[in-house]
């Protein structure tokens, strides 16, 4: 139960990041969707760990394996169950964590939870899960090909990008390996990363996220509001700390005659404060929303710490960690959107 | 489906603004609590509308009817269907509004989703929808009398309360009409919201949430995570923008030295950037977020706007509406909280 | 959860026989249905209590007061709260089965679960609730307007009307008070269920219900097939043990070369054993199932039982009851398999 | 959604016959269980193809081969991952039938749902489906290991045992290779089934299962009565034609006076026509049920049928098909019982 998502098109997912493999099932893709493998191992290598030398320089091919629900080349309407091996696992690397709460980490709340917990690589809590979200998403775009997803990074601790997102060129998201679309900001943004990881140190980020071409009436009024799902959807992705869609917390400051969108006589609206959402509900205007991602709390300065025992400890960072989280993020939150933009527009058949 | 919410404890919705009543029904509630309904009309009173100068002088009692699942005063374990009479609506008011779609309303993407709209005071777009809530969580509290959930106003436009929550008497909520507990800034909001309403105009703020004695273990570690539904509860309230906890958006800017939390050897943490969720799961220390309320859209002054059939027109608002939605927005905000909590200690049984 | 049923047209239902009123919410029926009130109340009449000598004679209207998503007599796609009150209620007959546990009811069960119980005419066990589910059925009814469904009393006792369901005319099921469609049986039926009240006694019987102009294509193969949907629909009706469908039990005696039904040319079968069902999934041929209903335990004879301390007490039913549920049972059949064809329909599209 | 059963305890599954492997995903199985692989091999082995004369001739090694969940040999209560390799297909058997629809079996409405299905061995329809439940269902018992599911062969044909089901002796259900715990009606349904064979006919027959040591309060009294959730999952089960539980079909013929089970001064009953449950509610006594199966539709005698263009053709079973699936089905109604139980418990916690 906690480990599926989305209504019709469904997501259920399994694994550690230190077991044999990690994988899912997507149950409620329609029959007849001929997939584009590649563009699938597309979506996935955007993710992967070692990408680039601003990431983690673990090494993942992120191979996904599919088992079934597909013949010919074609979705059959059947669960699509895939699997994706772990090749590079060095459990070594966490040994000294053991009995040890790593500070902003799970391990505290696992261990209380769960009582029996796998501590190689943070289990089922590693950010490794994430791989399946991307299988997942990368399904969902070719079940709604004629919507487009496009996030970015937008910030890196205090490095904004400071154009608003009507003026940004997608087509250059792809082109640096912090994946923002302003060339000059993107520069900044890697040196910031650079530095922080010469002190041993994280820095935190944000992704900005623009959803286009979206039809009129997706979305439930009451509870499973789009922008509702949506910020669930963003809200479980790992370190994220907040969600804001349209004005978002810069809203909460206007006034009514400055927030209110005017229509045009077609239906679209001359501004859109609203974020392309009225209660609930697309409008056909673009989505977009920004996504709040903490630093990470891996760091590799020492840190005090407890154990099991309760003892005082002190601990540092070991094995090969992401110095910010954001570039990474990216292709994860398009995969979330496009999760619960498939099921919304699933459900509204 | 979309008019429930909850896995254990669960409401299920019904209700338009200008029906007969509005009402729901409230599943998973264990048996044998005896209920406090002076308690649960106390919330209705925070929430309901004319309370106050500074919101809608409409005026309803919402008082609510308990029809089943109460056997001498105490929950038996099965449903409890509840319902709230409407008792003071001018239909009259909204015949202008038939034909036309007024600008950052829903009444335009409810026409297109579903053709037939009760178009009087919103239909189910209606705020008056979260009158069934606060029953919820209002029964929600007494499920879980353990946890102390306070919300509270943190800021009017750009009138903000800039204490932390740690230095806050949640006993001054009540004591002012804007419900901030700080009574000079409360003075300034009052002041704000007065001189916007004067000018036909409306404002956003927002609204701050903490919850206390929350035991350790509450969420799931994957796609339910504590904070995940709790920002979805929060972002299905009319109006919200945005959600944030513990450092929020704030962390993005951060670096992991300065965010990670510092263990004290019972587990608890010296600082508390992760607002009470590591991984998903409740670490014991305080849960705090933030919600962001746009402005009501409805604005006492002339807008331009368009009809069904596509024509220009001019608009003003009529009828009885809310400079802010904020002061009336808490107790709302600590009914989903408490519907959430609810569901997750239910859960971890 | 455990008061919903259907996953997009849903019934969520609440009530007590001996609150104020039961009622309950419809979710997922599409906008722009325009309703047939007659219809729905005629469909409340076939079940309600003291409409022939040989049900119950206590007296109750059965109106059905609709609260919300209903607008100008059409459906507007949001929930349709509803209330059925409770007019004819006499505590007083339940007061000597406060302490007691009736034989083969679920006083006993209840109490062990719940630890308080309503036990003024069986609380929430009562079949009072399936009037809720009258409603959603008729509604349901309206949804699929293509599908022909009749159910009628094919057994009470040994009395078994021996005609197979094609040679049967539906429209004779109404008019005798047993609903039985052949007349000779009908009779014989109706002088068993007299001659057993007579006795203070209760039987048991069948009802067989045939689904007719179903489109290929309604369910889903693996765990939501439609006979198993529909079976459980069934075995929720109060009283029932067993479902069987198509060929049924008989069918497991059967020889693979006796049971297989033929193709004609056009995707029909020349015999339908199978009862309209492939591999969960309806390939347009007639559904039929039978479903069996206990005698009812309440009888008016003395029996030996015990209360609440465990003594051996002796007790006789009071009240007015029925002496053979199904009669009443007819509509309720029909009802269920409504909500779930309704249900699969709308998830077909 | 339609590849997964259960609300706490969950099993969501993938695959085709003909694939590299099938699999599922256990959600919801709790921490800290020390896992018995060797039971959980031997459940597969009970139902796998090639175990005796008497089924198909088919050979799978079955394995299952656990990829989360599980961390030093317990569960870790995060979601466990498993896949059984397919590795005995003969996709020629299958070839002759890629244009054809088999009487009786889903090929027809699967094509009329899906348009694309992979037509080797049934595709997702085949009964190695019920591999994966065997590995729910396996794991299932382990979480209630108090609990005591015993299932037989009551029927295979007209041969039938007659011993009521308490004075049966558990311990010799796999005694012989029919499942049938009395030796001389074993011996007779075996020899039915070789006549059957040598015929190239199939044949029918039924299942019965015996619950027991089950607390007194599992079940929900409206929608997900304990014998209707049951009920589904045996329907669930590829073949069943039906599904009675403690007096089934024989109860609808009788008198309340008769039909009513007595209490003794414990709570147990004299008599147990309940067959464990009242109002949905198990009581503690042995909840027992039957399910009726179909003769399998494949037979090796020449039979008329159309293929897709709507050409009558003649076709004859080719490959390696059960004469009798009931004693393989045995471990499966076992495996689904287990399911339900297990979620139950879980959920009355």
């Amino acid at each position: 139960m906690a480990n599926s998502f989305g209504k019709i098109f469904t997501l259920t997912t399994f694994g550690e990041s230190h077991g044999e493999a990690i994988g899912g099932v997507i149950d409620g893709c329609p029959a007849g969707i001929k997939l584009d493998f590649k563009a699938i191992q597309n979506e996935m290598n955007r993710r992967k760990p070692g990408q680039s030398k601003i990431v983690t320089q673990r090494k993942e091919p992120d191979e996904v394996q599919f088992l079934s629900g597909i013949f010919e080349g074609k979705t059959t309407g059947t669960s699509i169950g895939f699997i994706i091996k772990n090749t590079h696992q060095r459990s070594n690397d966490y040994a000294h964590i053991k009995d040890a709460y790593r500070p902003s980490h799970a391990d505290y709340t696992y261990d209380k939870k769960y009582g029996n917990r796998d501590y190689r690589g943070g289990g089922r809590t590693s950010a490794r899960e994430t791989a399946n979200w991307v299988v997942g998403g990368a399904v969902a775009k070719q079940v709604i090909p004629s919507i487009k997803i496009n996030a970015f990074t937008s910030s890196v601790g205090t490095v904004f990008m400071e154009k608003p997102y009507q003026d940004v060129d997608f087509d250059k998201i792809e082109s640096n390996i912090v994946r923002c679309p302003d060339e000059v900001t993107a520069e900044k943004m890697i040196a910031k990363i650079n530095e922080i990881k010469k002190q041993g140190d994280t820095i935190g980020g944000t992704v900005t996220c623009v959803i286009q071409n979206v039809p009129v009436g997706l979305g439930e009024p009451i509870f499973d509001k789009l922008h509702a799902q949506l910020g669930k959807a963003m809200l479980s992705i790992n370190a994220v700390k907040g969600f804001e869609y349209g004005s978002g917390f810069c809203g909460a400051k206007m006034k009514g005659s400055e927030h209110n969108d005017i229509f045009n006589t077609d239906g679209t609206t001359k501004s859109n404060l609203s974020g392309g959402i009225q209660g609930g509900i697309s409008n056909g205007m673009d989505i977009y929303f920004r996504v709040a991602f903490k630093p990470v709390a891996t760091i590799m300065q020492k840190q005090q710490t407890i154990n099991k025992a309760g003892d005082i400890i002190e601990m540092q960072g070991k094995g090969r960690h992401d110095p910010c989280v954001v570039p990474r993020a990216v292709p994860i939150v398009e995969a979330m959107a496009a999760m619960v933009l498939a099921d919304f527009m699933l459900l509204n058949k």
